[in-house]
C-alpha cells in the first residue's frame, strides 16, 4: 500500500446505537432514551439517507438496573452461542442475543447494519475508549481519531481485543464494523454528568463521522496508537473461599493507561502487605478495579502499545461499487 | 451544666462491629472479614476486658454482592417492624433485622450492647462521616473528635439524623450508642484500597478510645461542628415513566459539606438544561449521587451545620455505678 493511496471502502448506509447492554451501565441507558425522545420529536424532518437504529439491548436488566438478569448478554454473540440449540427455558440473554441479531445481523452476512456503536461505562478511570476486534478497521481506526481531534479534553484510547470474528462474544460484533465506546470512571447504577455528556459528545460525533464518510469527505491517513490486550491478572483469592485477599494497590488505583514496570506495586492485601507486578516486561494496564470484573477473575488487563499507520480513505463510488460487485459478488446476489 | 464540670458515663463493656448491612458496600464486608480472621488467630492470647462482637449483618446479600436481597436491612430497625406480626414468608431481611436485634439488642433494652458501630460506603464523596440519630450523645461525639484528631488527612463529619428512638431504622439504632460509619466515594460492589484502609483506621480508633475510656481517661470538653440533616431532594422525573430526566449537576458533583446557595447549579437535564436550587437558605449537601438512592428518590440530603457544645467526660467510678444504681433503678432490676 502506497502511504498516498487513498482506499476505498463500502458506504455506510445503516448505524445501530446500543445502550443498556448492560443495564446498570447508565450513562448509555439515559443517552439512548434521550436520543429516542429526539428521535420521536423529528419525525417530521425530511428523512436523512443515513439509517440510525436506536436500541436498548437488555430492557430486563434496565428494570432491574443490574447488568444481567440471568447471564451477561456481552458474552452472548458468538457464533455458537447465536446458532446453538435452544430450549424455552434458555437464559433470558441467550433469547434477547437471538433477537438482536435478528435485528441488527445476522452476524457474518451481508445484510447485517453497518456499523453497531455499543454503550458502556466502566468504575475504571479510562476516560473514552473504542475496544474493537480488529487493528486494521479502517472504519473504526478512522472514526476513533475523528473523535481524538474533536474532544481534546477527554483522554481517549483505542484498544484491540485480538480474538476472530466467529469468537467475539459482544454486541458490537454483530454489525459489518463495530465497537464499544466505553467510557469511565463512573459508578454502576450511578450516572455522573461529566461521563453522559463525553458519550453524549462522542455518539454525535461518530454519527457526524460517517455522514461525512458517505458525503464523500476524504479522510487522509495517518497513525493511530493501538493497545492490544496481552493477558487479565485476577486478585489474589483465598484457596478455600475464593474470596479476594487484597485491592488494588492505591498507587496503581486509577492510573489506566499508565505504564506498569516489573516491580511496581499492584495489589495491597487487606492485611496490609504490598504485592508487585512479577511480569518481565512494562506494559499498559486498563479496567483497574473494574466492579463486573471480580466475577469474571480480572483485577486488571494489560496491553501492549503500538503504533498502527492507517491509510487515507473515502467512500467507494457507485461505479467502483459496481466493478466491485462483479469482481467480488456477495453472497446475497449468489 | 459548668464548663468544666467532668460527665461521668457508664462503662461501654461490649462493642459490636458490624459489617455487610448492605452486601455490596465492600470496604465494610472485607474489614470484617479481615477482623475475624485476626480474631480466630488471637484466641490464645489473654482476655480483655473489652467485649468486640464482629457481625457479618446480610450474609445473603454479601453472597450475591447486593445491597440487599427482599428489602433494604438498614430501614428494618423501627420499633413497629422489629415487634409486629411476623409470617412464614415474611421478607428475608425481616427476618435478619429480629435475628440482629436478638444478638445485639434488643433495642431499648438494658441488656443491648453498648455502642454498634455499623460499616457503611457511598458512592458519594463525603470522606469518612460518623452518622447518628443524637447530636448530644457525648459518646459518640468523643469519638468523632478523637478520630479526628488521629486521622487529620481524612476529611471527617458529623451527621445528625433527627429521628426518635422508636423511629429510628437502622441497625446502629440498637445499641445503647451507635453510628453509623460511611466512608466514600467508592462504587458499591468495588473495594478501594484508600476506603478500606481509612475505615480499618477508622475502626481502630474507635476501639481504642472505647478502652481509654473504660480505663478512666478524661476527654476534655469543646466544640464539634454537627451536620443536622434538614431534607431530601429527588432528581426531576418524567411523570408519566418516573425515570430521572436529569443528573446532577457537573458544578455539584463530588462537592458534598461545599455550602450551595440559593440559584447554584444543581442538575443538569439529560437534554443540557442547568436546573438551580430554589432554597432561599444556604445549606450543605450531602449524599450527592448515591447509587443506592436513586430508587429511595434522594438524589442529594441538605444539612444545616451548627457547632455543638461537647463536655469533658470520663467513665463511672464502680462506687458512683452503685450509687447511680439506687437512684436510677434500670429496668432489668425493678
Amino acid at each position: 500500500m502506497e502511504v498516498d493511496e487513498v482506499v476505498c471502502l463500502p458506504r455506510l448506509p445503516r448505524v445501530a446505537v446500543c445502550g443498556g447492554t448492560h443495564g446498570n451501565e447508565l450513562s448509555g441507558v439515559y443517552l439512548m432514551r434521550e436520543l429516542l425522545k429526539m428521535e420521536k420529536k423529528e419525525t417530521e424532518k425530511e428523512e436523512e439517507p443515513l439509517s440510525v437504529l436506536m436500541v436498548l439491548s437488555n430492557p430486563r436488566a434496565m428494570l432491574q438496573c443490574r447488568r444481567y438478569v440471568d447471564t451477561d448478554l456481552n458474552r452472548c454473540f458468538t457464533h455458537a452461542t447465536l446458532n446453538g440449540p435452544i430450549s424455552d427455558a434458555a437464559p433470558y440473554e441467550i433469547i434477547r442475543s437471538r433477537e438482536l441479531n435478528a435485528m441488527l445481523g445476522p452476524k457474518g452476512s451481508p445484510v447485517a447494519v453497518d456499523l453497531v456503536c455499543d454503550l458502556h461505562n466502566t468504575t475504571a478511570n479510562m476516560g473514552l475508549c473504542l475496544i474493537a476486534y480488529s487493528d486494521c478497521d479502517w472504519i473504526c481506526l478512522h472514526i476513533f481519531r475523528h473523535l481524538q481531534r474533536q474532544m481534546p479534553d477527554i483522554p481517549m484510547r483505542y484498544i484491540h481485543f485480538d480474538v476472530s470474528n466467529k469468537e467475539s462474544y459482544s454486541l458490537d460484533s454483530v454489525g459489518k464494523h463495530g465497537f464499544a465506546m466505553e467510557i469511565g470512571p463512573q459508578p454502576h447504577g450511578v450516572v455522573r454528568s461529566n461521563i453522559y455528556t463525553a458519550m453524549k459528545v462522542g455518539v454525535q460525533n461518530m454519527l457526524d463521522w460517517v455522514r461525512f464518510f458517505n458525503s464523500g469527505t476524504i479522510f487522509e491517513g495517518g497513525f493511530v496508537d493501538v493497545f492490544s490486550m496481552i493477558k487479565h491478572i485476577d486478585y489474589p483469592r483465598d484457596g478455600e473461599t475464593r474470596n479476594i485477599t487484597a485491592a488494588i494497590h492505591p498507587q496503581l488505583q486509577d492510573r489506566d493507561f499508565c505504564q506498569l514496570h516489573p516491580e511496581d506495586p499492584l495489589f495491597q492485601t487487606f492485611s496490609g502487605e504490598t504485592l508487585r507486578y512479577k511480569g518481565n516486561e512494562p506494559l499498559y494496564p486498563f479496567f483497574i478495579n473494574e466492579c463486573a470484573y471480580y466475577e469474571k477473575g480480572i483485577a486488571l488487563s494489560l496491553a501492549r502499545k503500538r503504533r498502527v499507520m492507517i491509510p487515507a480513505i473515502r467512500v467507494q463510488t457507485e461505479q467502483e461499487k459496481q466493478a466491485n460487485k462483479q469482481e467480488y459478488p456477495s453472497e446475497e446476489e449468489e
